[in-house]
């Protein structure tokens, strides 16, 4: 008998015959022997409805109102998943995140998990009782309601699998697994049987969205295996853990993330420190740089260019007006840029693999405008309006067609 | 400066300009110098919609579950007038049931409050938060949601002002107060300014629905002063207290309950202890008897009728039969009947009243097929088809046109 962590999204539980779905799921992992808790988002639009509700009474309302309002969301889920599971005859309770143990702390709509006080938990599993957990949600220490934000539910599951030790934490979705590359855009992709906990990491940063960032970093800390399959098809998904046994293989995918913007500035004086004070800047108002370039400019001058997503594109270019003397006329947007990756433990020690890439992107006349490299991925900045092309292209140099 | 509890209904609330006209006269009473506390609950249809939610799921869903449901109505309500108050600029906070201290026991769907636990609440008072307050909810000692039944944000925000000691709890409704009579019917009734615990209890009983029963009687029993008003009209409503200055006045109002039904059972044998079977056996099952009237029948029987809710009345009927000898053909159930009440606390000194009332019926021809009385109180059963008619005769005798 092992204690497996499930965890379905709101659009897998998005109506009553959806909901009938997942119980059957979860009805046939208990029935098997097993100990279950299942995670569960709130259904289908139902946060997107509630924040439009929100709207039409302020245009910017206080964050631990909006937290009190969307936790309401799950709430609604886990007691009709219960229900359903009832109805098929399985013993099931249905918890919110604070009953389930999750302790936050008080940064409404992001809210950080500190502890899972598991009394609640072990007592109704002991119970041999199906456990329906409202993920995305958690309390503080004011005992007030908060979130986990966005794709949080992930992240709930991850840390009860992780404070109960389960044997497995299963991320439901609508896809199979994951993926050498966008099966919708690359015929030729297939889906992986495992993959490591980094290289998830980098697909997931790098836009796979199958899973999110934080709930892997979760996993990889604390080792609990993952496996992200489907809920539609009755097929074992992709395992992602620690060591796999696929050492050989050099590229686990291919990705492309669309959402990201070029920011270059020009003239910057070549003196030490410019590039503290460009940074330190961006990070004083939380916003992410990617792939960063140095160059050298005109005289006694340097360019630097980096890219952040589009929606901290025109905040970004706004505080650098200023340090040190950079004009506006020297600070040029891109929005038009994409960023294509290969991800694999193995290049690292296969100084190919960049070539391989490269010569793939040549072949197709694509420029690359910047590169970035990590001992687990290589990415090229490239026009948006190639990037399809450029996957198709570079899933074909690695991968048999 | 007044602590003041204010409740609003679902109809109060059902979307964003009610939201904002409730925040308003919130936001007015707090401006006047007041703490304010109120109590809301879920907007609209939303709980007859998680009602139809659950119903698609299962045909008898878990009760703790539906709890579970249903609470999420009341969760969106408080987070968005808390909203609409912030937007008004006033400092304002949120509280599920739980959070303001509602402790009940562990009967879901019909849950009763063993105590609230104020610290919260008066901690928010104190920084001169106006707090919001999730009605008709609450949590057991299992740490379970659990609500307290239909009607049931009139008994949280009395027991609110109960353990607050607040100098004042305002039901705001759709009506303008309590009347003599349905002013949609009687277009003489009048707003009374003050009546007297014990006579809206009456008045609500007999079908007046302005205030929930179970609210009054635990405003009686802690002497929490309420006032019935409209949230449409800026004017005062009506005040229920202990004792007010009108004990000229005969009676306050005259009522009319359509939902009866009269059940006769006839050659009961005449001997003791058959009212005892009787009656004992509908409330094994919880049934509700209301007049009831026992009369000399055929030789060596007696005949003995009562009314019962028409919703009971088929349960009731084949309840009785068997009991000591009851056949079908002894049963007869009438649900065409109607009850007209007069109510005043006065009465019970003034011998008069119920002759006054008698003959108003007498003078319309209209024929009494029960009558009952209490000290504050006095029924009659008549056709239904005649109930509205009654009332205003009745209305016309006591009340100058």
């Amino acid at each position: 008998m092992a204690l497996i962590v499930q965890k379905f999204g709101g659009s897998s539980v998005a109506n009553a015959d959806k909901v009938r779905n997942v119980a059957r799921i979860v009805g046939d992992t208990y029935k098997a022997g097993n100990d279950v808790v299942v995670v569960v988002s709130a259904q289908g639009d139902t946060t997107d409805d509630l924040i439009a509700k929100a709207g039409e009474i302020s245009a910017k309302p206080s964050k631990r109102e909006m937290d009190m309002l969307l936790t309401s969301g799950e709430q609604i889920s886990v007691a009709l998943l219960a229900m359903a599971l009832g109805e098929l005859g399985y013993p099931a309770v249905s918890l919110l995140g604070w009953q389930a143990g999750f302790q936050t702390d008080s940064k409404y709509g992001a809210a950080r998990i500190k502890s899972v006080e598991t009394a609640r938990l072990q007592m109704e599993v002991a119970r041999r009782n199906i456990v329906v957990v409202a993920g995305f949600q958690g309390i503080c220490k004011y005992d007030d309601m908060t979130t986990l934000g966005r794709g949080g539910s992930d992240t709930s599951a991850v840390a009860i699998a992780a404070a109960l030790r389960a044997d497995r934490c299963q991320i439901f979705t609508d896809v199979e697994g994951v993926f050498t590359a966008d099966p919708r855009k690359v015929k030729s992709a297939y889906k992986l049987d495992e993959i490591s906990y980094d290289e998830m990491l980098e697909l997931a940063t790098l836009g796979a969205q199958v899973l999110n960032n934080r709930s892997v970093e979760m996993a990889k800390k604390y080792n609990v295996e993952l496996e992200v399959l489907s809920s539609y098809t009755n097929k074992p998904g992709t395992i992602v853990k620690e060591d796999t046994a696929l050492e050989k293989m050099l590229v686990r995918g291919v990705t492309k993330d669309s959402d990201c913007a070029r920011i270059s500035v020009t003239e910057v004086p070549d003196v030490p420190g410019e590039a503290f004070k460009i940074f330190s800047k961006l990070a004083s108002k939380r916003i992410n740089v990617d792939i960063i370039l140095q160059s050298v400019g005109r005289a006694g001058t340097k360019d630097i260019s980096f890219t952040v997503s589009r929606a901290n594109a025109a905040e970004a270019a706004q505080l650098l007006v200023g340090v040190d003397g950079i004009k506006p006329e020297n600070i040029v947007i891109d929005t038009t840029v994409a960023k294509v990756s290969v991800v694999g433990a193995g290049m690292e020690t296969h100084p190919g693999t960049a070539s391989k890439m490269f010569e793939a992107l040549y072949n197709q006349g694509i420029n690359i405008q910047m590169i970035a490299t990590s001992e687990i991925k290589i990415s090229v900045l490239i026009n948006e309006s190639e990037a399809d092309r450029a996957v198709q292209a570079v899933h074909s140099a690695f991968f048999a067609e």
